[in-house]
């Protein structure tokens, strides 16, 4: 597919289940067509229908500016690198095609990359030197790191060669004194955890996928996770980074200090922005102490309305040692209950309460803590208009664990459920549930709600992130009028309240299409100049986060 | 001075009072020199000596391609603004001097301004307007906030237009569930506080100068204040911003989301950009709960070395609730003694300690708090081995006032014992008392300690934020020997130990010569890429930031 007629550009269409709010791909096709930048409608017409289904096609940018990586390159990646640490297709390597699939392939299976080359660098001056030759190639390179990403960011769609950070795990330094952790970005989160446990600290972000996520890639997609509501966000606790910018050159802004005011913080940048502008190295962070005691405390409301008021009550009366604020709605409880999680609360006292709120506490002093939640409960439960049901205090390890089993547990049934189309969207939390409800209504008066198509619609989330996880389940499969329904009604939504269509997740290669529902014109056209000023040549990560 | 000979540029060389570790600029001397970019020696050179005094000359780059504002201007501006947003020594205006005053010198009367006009827009529109047309001229701008800087940042050092932003003081919206705050630029960081106190919220950040500060000089200047240690830096509370940049085009980026990963988060890069790249014109802040108690306790150590575990076991302890950890070296100390502070501890359980440190609490519980400060001095106290000497805990408001004024008290008494020169360096934590004690060995080998000399060498700050003030005082007043042996060898002992030469003051006009102490060469280059992708007309706030 490298032989594109004089004149035209190389467009790859990928075409995506309709529906499949996960962005499955199920195939591309590859056209020649005039010019660049053609737009998304003339691609369809140029391909046509595809069966009787509706797809939809992302169509991706021209990549004939890139080089693939030749049996020349290999021999020059060779003497930067032992043969460990280089798997190819090519010969003389060869490397067997399922042996280069973890590199190949995210980790749901979602997206199926095409380099023939992973190159597994040891040190920033060999991530230098790759990149530096890359560049004078113009061979596209994706930095990777472990691969765990949901919007195809770390996947080689077009042949570039992918970097994966895995061989640079070392821990450069840790001072218990400080909690200030330099680590090279390869580091798993979970090593790293584990490195500063001794020492009385935790990593300020926690992940599902800790076990294989790695610290640069945390910091390339500015990972959320489950600690950011008492620890705030990477940007604020990213102390420095070391970059290798796609000419080769090394940015050293690896400090370690919380406070320094000498000039543009340009290490902000690269938190975020998924390895399109350089390939982070290493990584110096501020690192919490450790919570000496964990509680929790699961309520169920009357109604939407009181949730609010509770979170205030909740943060001025636990204040600092709240560490969160989740929200089930009701149908995503009875949803739990149906598939054997919890109950958590007596169904009595539950009557017909509209959702439930599961807050956690972190702390110092076990006691202080439990009197703090003791005191609250009993505020809530006697006051005169109490703005809960009923509520539980959990009281052991086992039941602080099956309070957090029916949130965490959410997702799977939710699979179990049908076929979901999932969102994970940043709304004000006033809107949290009119989200929800504009949605069901949308579905009922289309006549799609019922079991012949979108049997339920789900929202939790975290209130105190504004983060609501958003699923639409289609019990019999997905299928065009859903996703016609959905799309673009519901990003048009979030739109409409100045929300993020991701939250969390990134833009990767799966919503490029989608990003001006959440950034103006003039945002994505400033974008577009930081990325020119860094990689004039589009060879980092090509095709991930800009349209 | 606006003729110059062809084929010279223009160059000013602000004359400064030897020693002055504040900079006062005590005049300066305008000079044509052959082409541009000249080296300081050379200007120095071409000044010859100044009287017999040894003076310090910072050269200013060449300011030929700005025009200065004209009555055809003024009346532009005249159509955007009500006379009353206008001041301007032009006709028809005429301003007076004495009015212009507060435009053009900063507080501390240090910087004298050129600006003849000073505009105070009251929209985003205006000041986009008012940009657009100063592009189309090239007429310099100077944002300008509170004008409460203490580099030199926010004067029209060359009569650029200064562009007040204190007309636009509007909270846009507050909502007390999420303590999410936006409001335009010009607000006065007190006015904001007072605005969510009834809500039971504060500002994440405070400082001396709240009564004056605008919260978009604070963003822009990347202020730390007194909170920083708990609650972070402004790059993890501002949500979003908005900026007017320097062709007059509004970037919208004022999300109000605590998570929201679509793309670069390029608001980062305004914050503490000094103005350099835009103007900040609206704010979205992330505010916390106000605390329900504070408490605080003044501990005396027998040596430095203590300093460190100590803080790590009140990490551990108080956790969640601690919020300052200052530290004051004994001659600091003493100093504050002599000047009628204190004492706070008794002189014989004193001894002979060498520094001391001051611990405050805030938390949602004043039972709680007391009882872990209690539980934390007993344990100090009676421990094998205890880390420190005596200690005490404050048992009312009076008594914390009076622990806090021994610290904050510290300025004014350096003032009173000569001429300080002052340095506001971020060190690692272990390096504090070694800086202090490089620089008094220093003084003493060079036969410059004593009355005749440098009397104290005094340092004290902030641990938790790694944060030295160092004073070096000069007894009878400055000298050029004694410059001479603090400078350039203190920046270069920060920069050794990887520290910053300005940990939250910034460059502004003052430090841009030291920039490099804390920068290497690969980042100054890449912020003079950014400026130059962002204010290719370098208008805004022309030779401030960059050397």
């Amino acid at each position: 597919m490298d032989d594109v007629l004089p004149g035209y550009g190389l467009a790859r269409a990928w075409l995506q289940k309709s529906g499949s709010g996960d962005g499955d791909v199920v195939g591309h096709v590859w056209a020649g067509v005039p010019g660049r930048g053609k737009k998304e409608e003339s691609i369809m017409l140029a391909l046509g229908t595809v069966g009787r289904r509706v797809w939809s096609a992302r169509v991706s940018r021209s990549f004939s500016h890139l080089n693939t990586v030749t049996e020349q390159d290999l021999a020059y990646f060779s003497k930067v690198l032992p043969p460990s640490n280089i798997l190819s297709t090519l010969p003389p390597t060869c490397t067997p095609h399922d042996d280069m699939t973890p590199y190949n392939v995210d980790w749901m299976g979602k997206y199926h990359g095409k380099a023939n080359t992973v190159l597994r660098p040891r040190t920033t001056h060999e991530v230098s030197e790759i990149v530096k030759y890359c560049a004078s190639r113009r061979i596209g390179i994706v930095p990777q790191g472990g691969n765990t990403g949901l919007v195809g960011g770390s996947i080689s769609l077009h042949k570039e060669v992918v970097l994966n950070l895995g061989a640079m795990s070392n821990v450069r330094s840790f001072d218990p004194v400080s909690g200030i952790l330099v680590a090279d970005a390869g580091c798993i989160l979970q090593s790293l955890s584990d490195h500063i446990a001794p020492d009385n600290h935790i990593m300020p972000l926690d992940l599902g996928a800790k076990g294989s996520c790695q610290i640069g890639g945390n910091i390339s997609t500015n990972a959320g996770g489950l600690r950011l509501l008492r620890y705030g966000s990477l940007h604020g606790s990213v102390l420095g980074l070391e970059v290798v910018l796609p000419d080769g050159t090394i940015l050293d802004q690896l400090s370690t200090l919380r406070k320094d005011n000498t000039g543009y913080d340009l290490k902000q940048l690269f938190i975020g922005a998924e390895g399109t502008l350089g390939i982070v190295t290493g990584v110096s962070i501020l690192t919490p102490p450790a919570p000496q005691a964990t509680n929790n405390v699961f309520l169920a409301l009357p109604h939407f309305d009181n949730v609010l008021p509770l979170y205030q009550t909740v943060k001025r009366q636990l204040g600092e040692i709240m560490s969160a604020f989740e929200y089930i709605d009701r149908t995503a409880y009875d949803m739990a209950l149906s598939h054997g999680l919890g109950p958590v609360l007596d169904a009595k006292e539950v009557g017909d309460a509209r959702c439930f709120v599961l807050i956690e506490t972190s702390g110092s002093n076990e006691d202080h803590d439990m009197e703090k939640l003791n005191v609250l409960l009993e505020s809530l439960m006697t006051a005169d208009e109490p703005l809960i049901l009923t509520g539980t205090l959990s009281q052991s390890p086992g039941q602080f664990e099956s309070l957090w089993a029916v949130r965490e547990g959410l997702p799977e049934c939710v699979q179990k459920e049908g076929k979901p189309y999932k969102y994970d969207v940043s709304v004000p939390l006033a809107d949290f549930q009119k989200v929800v409800d504009s949605v069901l209504g949308r579905m009922i008066s289309m006549g799609l709600h019922g079991d012949h198509a979108v049997s339920k619609v789900v929202g939790f989330g975290h209130i105190g992130d504004g983060n609501l996880h958003l699923n639409v389940i289609a019990k019999r499969g997905y299928s065009p009028e859903i996703e016609a329904a959905l799309e673009p009604f519901i990003y048009e939504l979030v739109a409409s309240r100045r929300g993020s269509v991701s939250a969390e997740h990134g833009i990767g290669s799966m919503k490029t299409h989608a990003l001006h529902y959440s950034k103006d014109s003039v945002s994505i056209e400033w974008m577009r100049k930081i990325k020119q000023v860094f990689d004039p040549l589009n060879i980092m990560n090509p095709g991930k986060v800009l349209p």
